[in-house]
């Protein structure tokens, strides 16, 4: 099953027109990832241009225009040059203390200007999440923004939350966490009512650790389509459309499957490899299993956007290819063209009473 | 890549003699698991054919005798019979006060007495555990037993614990589970010197929640063969043979990696069914097909044991079938001839201060 069927990864193309007449402006740090400029830019251009929208491409000037030269005339697309690159590695502290003039940093700052609606960025995903902080700011009553990754189910794209940006949260965190979640899968996703599940270790109520078990009190007042615990074998089924979790489980279950691809895709193609008739047969199954192969493609559905922040930013995989990049920006563009932030907005307003109990009167 | 092939399920064939000359006696719960004595009686019964011990069939007596007779003659079987089952929802506390005369209260009583040596159950999960703290009691200094669950990995089989036993865990309850699943690594899948490995969300020291901070400091100073913290994607490549987390994590990525193996299987083998030339290949590529599956079948290894009991308990998955049932009869009798307690206990002797030291001096 390809998400594009689903909507997941090119909504701009099956998306009915918004209210706003909002024509997205994405700025992209062409410096990020571990392949750079020669993905990140045919990335973001066909993206554009499929969609309908602007790209800001900030880092190298040469660099990009190289990159640019490739594809032809691209009105879409404006190089904003800047000279520092964060590394991999790099502690965010350092990269906004230290890297003012990186792509990152002044990404964020022109959609700080308002000359640009997002980032979109395959770099150092801790600099990112950082620099979404403190240039952009959170949004009035999230204390904690979340990382918010699409996966593949069996059926139809879901929404995990949080998948690393906060450990050792509390009730209200992971209740907030669902409150955005619930917009993205609705306005992202296109699911009118998305079934929002709890991530513990048993289905019925009491099951879970203590943070759950609060949490699971706050879900159960609000308006949303709660549906209880879920258990980590619920999430591939497609049953579920947003899970909600503590970052530290969270970024487990989303390595975990990508590992778990990763080795089962790799143990398929050696059983396919032993004997002469398996090879033949290979042959002739090489369309169902390059199907197959795009489910457990990460780039299917691009990148994570961090939910919570006065702005948008999309966190793209290290190792990024050109399509997550597409997919990515695409992404990028619906946020902006659903008003999705101003969605997020209004259900963190209505949810905000119990927010405030789930702050004040929980144990933990 | 089957687990026989590394000594996982089988163990008892290829074991080297142990010094301890005991013939293993395991109390089977008959009753226990979705299929009741037509599973595990042929199961308990093939693997104590094998192995070369004797099995105790606790349960009703008229239902095992049906099942025996069709096995032919069986004198490495008992037969005790009881009067009462635990049934898979039941609260824990409620077996143990009102179901004295269940068949799993009685397994861990013989267990108690001296007539057997431990306990297999594919009966309700929770009940075991209980059953096995409050009968057997728990090794000196152990505060939280612990459920070990051995998966396959693209190369061997690892030691994933804890997988659900324990929820808010302690960096002191960490820090025992892995000193315990070391030993089980050495004695039961025969690794010298297994690598142990603690469940974060970045490798390098100081990544992840306060929990696994504090817990890394302990495995720090051990003499074990810590190699520090591993991600999600790194449980499945092989490259370490325990991984240490708390049992609300565990249970998630247990879960998680069953669900996903289902889900992948099944969206392979309807990639496979949608075209002739893929219907045909699919033919050839069975048996590749075949191995592959055996794979995500956790059959293959059997049981999970708990760690940290006065005596042996292996949970079974409620779906077990009879190789589960057999593989994990062979994983108790392997535990007893190898001694693998007194190891424990030895171990966690050797370690007593540092567990101490964490019991009083962290700050979670």
């Amino acid at each position: 099953m390809s998400s594009e069927e689903h909507g997941a990864v090119a909504p701009e193309q099956t998306a009915t027109p918004s209210s706003s007449a909002t024509q997205p402006i994405i700025a992209v740090d062409a410096m990020g990832g571990d392949h750079g400029p020669s993905v990140v830019v045919p990335g973001a251009i066909r993206s554009a241009r499929e969609g309908g929208f602007k790209v800001i491409l900030l880092g190298d000037e040469k660099r990009i225009r190289q990159e640019l030269d490739k594809l032809g005339p691209c009105p879409e697309a404006e190089i904003l040059h800047t000279s520092q690159v964060a590394a991999m590695g790099e502690k965010p502290s350092d990269v906004l203390r230290r890297k003012k003039d990186s792509s990152i940093q002044q990404a964020f700052a022109i959609v700080k200007e308002g000359r640009a609606h997002g980032v979109v960025s395959a770099g150092n995903s801790g600099a990112t999440v950082a620099c979404g902080m403190f240039i952009l700011g959170r949004i009035n009553g999230v204390e904690r923004p979340a990382l918010a990754s699409i996966m593949q189910t069996e059926h139809a794209p879901m929404v995990l939350v949080d998948v690393g940006a906060n450990v050792d949260c509390k009730p209200y965190h992971l209740f907030q966490f669902g409150i955005m979640a619930d917009v993205l899968a609705r306005d992202v996703l296109g699911i009118e009512r998305p079934r929002v599940g709890l991530l513990s270790i048993g289905e019925e109520e009491g099951k879970g650790n203590l943070q759950v078990k609060e949490a699971f009190e706050l879900f159960k007042m609000t308006a949303m389509n709660f549906v209880g615990n879920v258990e980590g074998r619920d999430i591939f089924t497609g049953d579920v459309d947003v899970v909600v979790c503590d970052g530290f489980v969270g970024n487990v279950a989303l390595k975990l499957s990508e590992g778990l691809c990763t080795s089962l895709s790799r143990m398929l193609k050696r059983e396919l490899m032993r004997s002469l008739p398996a090879r033949l047969g290979a042959s002739l199954v090489a369309g169902a299993l390059k199907r197959f192969a795009r489910l457990v493609d990460y780039a299917e559905y691009g990148g994570a956007p961090v939910l919570g922040l006065q702005g948008i930013a999309i966190v793209c995989h290290g190792a990024s290819n050109e399509k997550a990049i597409k997919s990515a920006c695409s992404m990028a563009a619906t946020y902006v063209r659903k008003e999705t932030n101003d969605h997020l907005m209004a259900e963190l307003t209505a949810n905000e009473e119990l927010s405030r109990f789930g702050k004040a009167a929980m144990k933990l």
